[in-house]
C-alpha cells in the first residue's frame, strides 16, 4: 500500500514529497512515515518545514530519530532547537558521540566547521599500501563519500591526501608517503561556507579535509553537503530581491504567509508614498497640462526597470564572488555608459511617440530629457548602491530594491514635473 | 613572476579570475596561459566567455587544447562551435576517439546523455573481486570522480554497481555478483538535465550510469558537471526575472550590454504606454480632483510589489519541481487568501493616510476599494499567470514579470481612476 511505498523511497524523495505538499496532505504523509525514516527525512527537508515537524517532538524522540545521522546533520538539527531541548538531547547521548558533536557545534553553522562529518578515516605516511587495504578490510564499510584517506602525523596533524583511486591502481609495497597527494591545502573551520563550496566547484571535489589553526584534522566536508548550500546561496538573491523569505516554504498556509508578506507591503507603502508627496509639489503643474500626469508613470518605471537589472547584475556578481573593490568602479562607468545609450535611445524613442500622441513637441522634449536623467541615474544607483550597502554590511538582495525604486520613482517625478514646471508654469 | 603563478592555479580558478576582469584584464590575463593549459580554463569558463574565446581559434587549435578532456565537456565545446569547424574538429581525431564523442554529441547537450562522460571502467559479474583488484592494478589511473565500478552483462547491459567503499572492506574471494548493488536505477540518456540534478541532490550520489532505450550502457554522470547545472538552474530564475541573459558576463563591455538591455526597456515601454493610455482615459476627472494623480502611482505600484512576491514564490516552486497540476489550484486560492487579508490591512491603512492627507474621506475610500480590487488582481495573476504559461510553453520567469506588472498598472488606474470618476465625474 501507499504507506510501504512512501517508506521504500530514499528519504530525498520523501523530503520533496513533502516540500510540494499542501499542508494537509503533508501532515497525512508524515503520519505514514515510520520512525526510522524520520531522522534521515527530516535532514533532508528545508529548514522552514523541518522547524515545523521537530517543533512537535520531546528531546528523547530527537535524540532517537537521529541516532544514525552524520554529526554535521545532527548540529543542523540541534542548532533549529529550544537550548533547553539541545541539552537533553546531548545528555541522552554516549560520552564520545557527543564529544564528537560538540566539536562541530562549537561552529556556527556556515562556516566549514558547522558543515563538517567526523568520519573521517586516517592513516599515517610510514604504512606500506598493503597495511593499509588490510587496515581498511577491517572496517563493515567506509563512510559514504569516502574517496580518499586523510594522512596524519602523531600529532593528528594533516600531512596530505591518499585518493582511493591512487591506492588501487599503485603497487601495494610502496608507503603512504610516497604515494600521497600533499599540495591539497585543508580548510581552516572558520571559512564561509560560500567560500568553500567555491573551492568545491572550482577544484571538482569530492571530499576535503577541516583542520584547526594548528593544522590539526577535525573533519571533513562532503559535496552532498556543499550542493545543498550551493542550492541555498543561489536560492538567497532570487527570494531576498522580492523580500521573501530564505528557505521559504511554497506551501506555506495563508495566514502565516500574509503575516510574512505584509511587512514588505508595509515598507513598499512607505516608499510609495514619499514618491505620491513628491508629485504633490506639483499640483499647479498637473492641473494646467493634465497630459504630465498620463506620461509621467512611463519616466519612472523605465527607470525602475532599467535599475532593476543593473542592480541584478551586481547582486548577482557579487554573490559568485567576482566584484571586488578594484573593479567595482569598473561596473559603475559600464553601467553608466549603458545608461547613456540606452537613455539616447528611449529618450528618442518617446519624445517621438508623445509629440505625436499629444500633438506638442514641448512635452516631447521633456519627457526625453526626464527620461535621459531618470536612466543614468537607475545606472548609477542600480551600481554603486549593492557596492555601498555591502561596504556597511546590508544585504543589497534585500534593501537594494526598495531603495533603488524610491529613487527611480522620486528622480523620475521631480525630473519630469520639474522640468515641465519650468516650461509650463 | 606572474605569468608562471597563473599557469600555476588550478583552471577552475583561474577561469574565476577571467570571469571577475575587466575586458582589457582580462585579455591581458588570457595571453599569459599557457596553451597546454587553455583546455581545461576553456572548460571551466561560462558559455559567453568561452564562445568569445573560442572564436579566435581555428580548428587545429581548438581540437588541440581539447584532446585531454572528458567527452562531454570536448562536446560542450563543440556544440559552441560552428558546424563547419566542428566537422574540422571531429576530422583530425583519431577513430576512437571520435566514436566515443559522437555518442555524447548525438544526445542534446540539456540531457543526461550530453551531460556523460564515456570513461566508465565496466566489470562483469562473475568476477572474484580479487580479480578485480587485480585488474585496477592494471591501469596507469583511475578517472577522476570514481566511486564505483559498472557491473555490465556480456551485451554492455547494465546491471548493478560496485561501489569502491564495498570492494575495499569486503573479502577478495567474494564475487562481483555477490557484492554488488542491483537496486540502482540507471539514467535514461534522453532525462533533462534539471531532473538528472534534483536526482544526484536526493540520493546524495557522486556518479551515475546512463542507459539507453535497450539499458545498453552509454556513459556515467558525475558530480562535477551536476553542480554546474544546478548553479546554472538556480541563476536561470534569477537573470530571467529582470530581462537578463543566461550565461551573463558581469564583466562584458558597454556597447554589448547595452544592445541586450534594449530588448527589454523597449518591451516594458510598450507596456507602460498601455498604461498610460488607459490614465489618458481619465483626464477629465484628474482635472477636476488633481488630488487622484498624486495618489494613483501607490495603487498601481503595490499591486507590482505584491504580484511579484506572488510570481516569485511560483517561478522558483516550479523551477524546484515542487508545482504540479494537482496542487497548483491550491496555491491560486492561497495567494487569493493573502490578497484579501494583505489587502484589507493596507487598504485601512492608505485609506486613513489618504484622507488625512487630503482632507477628503472619500478620496480615502475610493483607494482603499481600489488597493483591495488591485491586491486580489496582483495575487490571481502572479499566481495563475506562470502556471498559464508553462501550459503553452513561454517561460514563466522571463515573460511572467512583464505581463504581470502591465495588468497591476492597468487594473490600478482603471480601479482607481475609474471608481472616482463614477463619484468626482
Ligand atoms: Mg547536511
Ligand atoms: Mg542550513
Ligand atoms: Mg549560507
Ligand atoms: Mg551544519
Ligand atoms: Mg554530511
Ligand atoms: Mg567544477
Ligand atoms: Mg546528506
Ligand atoms: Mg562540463
Ligand atoms: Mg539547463
Ligand atoms: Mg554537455
Ligand atoms: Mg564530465
Ligand atoms: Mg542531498
Ligand atoms: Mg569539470
Amino acid at each position: 500500500d501507499v504507506k510501504r511505498m512512501l517508506n521504500g523511497l530514499p528519504p530525498g524523495d520523501v523530503a520533496h514529497l513533502l516540500e510540494s505538499s499542501t499542508p494537509r496532505f503533508r501532515h497525512i504523509l508524515w503520519k505514514m512515515v515510520d520512525l526510522d525514516n524520520e531522522g534521515d527525512i527530516i535532514n533532508e527537508l528545508s529548514d522552514e518545514l523541518r522547524t515545523h515537524f521537530l517543533s512537535d517532538m520531546d528531546a528523547a524522540e530527537v535524540a532517537q530519530i537521529t541516532e544514525h545521522l552524520d554529526d554535521d546533520d545532527v548540529a543542523d538539527i540541534l542548532q533549529q532547537l529550544p537550548e533547553q531541548v539541545t541539552r537533553e538531547v546531548l545528555d541522552a547521548m554516549d560520552h564520545q558521540d557527543r564529544a564528537r558533536l560538540e566539536r562541530v557545534l562549537h561552529y556556527p553553522d556556515d562556516t566549514a566547521g558547522g558543515l563538517m562529518n567526523t568520519d573521517t578515516i586516517t592513516i599515517r605516511a610510514r604504512l606500506t599500501l598493503d597495511v593499509v587495504l588490510r587496515y581498511l578490510r577491517r572496517h563493515e564499510e567506509l563512510p559514504a563519500m569516502t574517496d580518499s584517506l586523510i594522512v596524519v602525523n602523531r600529532n593528528d596533524r594533516f600531512v596530505g591526501l591518499l585518493p582511493l583511486r591512487t591506492l588501487l591502481v599503485s603497487d601495494p609495497s610502496r608507503t603512504v608517503r610516497e604515494m600521497m597527494d600533499t599540495d591539497v591545502e585543508p580548510i581552516p573551520a572558520y571559512m564561509p561556507d560560500d567560500e568553500v563550496a567555491r573551492l568545491f566547484e572550482r577544484h571538482d571535489w569530492v571530499s576535503a579535509p577541516v583542520v584547526d589553526d594548528d593544522g590539526q584534522l577535525l573533519g571533513r566536508i562532503t559535496i552532498d553537503d556543499v550542493v545543498d548550500v550551493i542550492r541555498e546561496d543561489a536560492d538567497h538573491s532570487l527570494t531576498s530581491m522580492a523580500g521573501l523569505e530564505e528557505d521559504l516554504d511554497t506551501f506555506a498556509p495563508v495566514f502565516r504567509t500574509a503575516q510574512r508578506r505584509a511587512i514588505w507591503l508595509g515598507l513598499n507603502l512607505i516608499t510609495a508614498f514619499v514618491a505620491a508627496s513628491v508629485i504633490n509639489l506639483f499640483q499647479g503643474t498637473i492641473e494646467k497640462v493634465v497630459a504630465l500626469a498620463v506620461l509621467m508613470p512611463i519616466v519612472a518605471s523605465m527607470g525602475g526597470i532599467a535599475g532593476t537589472q543593473t542592480l541584478t547584475v551586481l547582486v548577482r556578481g557579487m554573490a559568485m564572488g567576482q566584484v571586488s573593490r578594484s573593479n567595482g568602479a569598473w561596473l559603475i562607468n559600464r553601467e553608466l555608459g549603458v545608461g547613456i545609450l540606452n537613455g539616447m535611445l528611449w529618450a528618442t524613442v518617446v519624445a517621438v511617440a508623445s509629440s505625436v500622441w499629444f500633438e506638442d513637441w514641448n512635452i516631447g522634449m521633456i519627457i526625453a530629457a526626464a527620461m535621459m536623467i531618470n536612466l543614468v541615474t537607475a545606472a548609477f544607483t542600480g551600481a554603486a548602491l549593492p557596492l555601498l550597502l555591502k561596504r556597511v554590511n546590508i544585504d543589497p538582495a534585500l534593501a537594494g530594491g526598495v531603495v533603488l525604486t524610491t529613487v527611480t520613482d522620486v528622480v523620475g517625478f521631480v525630473s519630469f514635473l520639474g522640468l515641465a514646471t519650468l516650461f509650463y508654469g
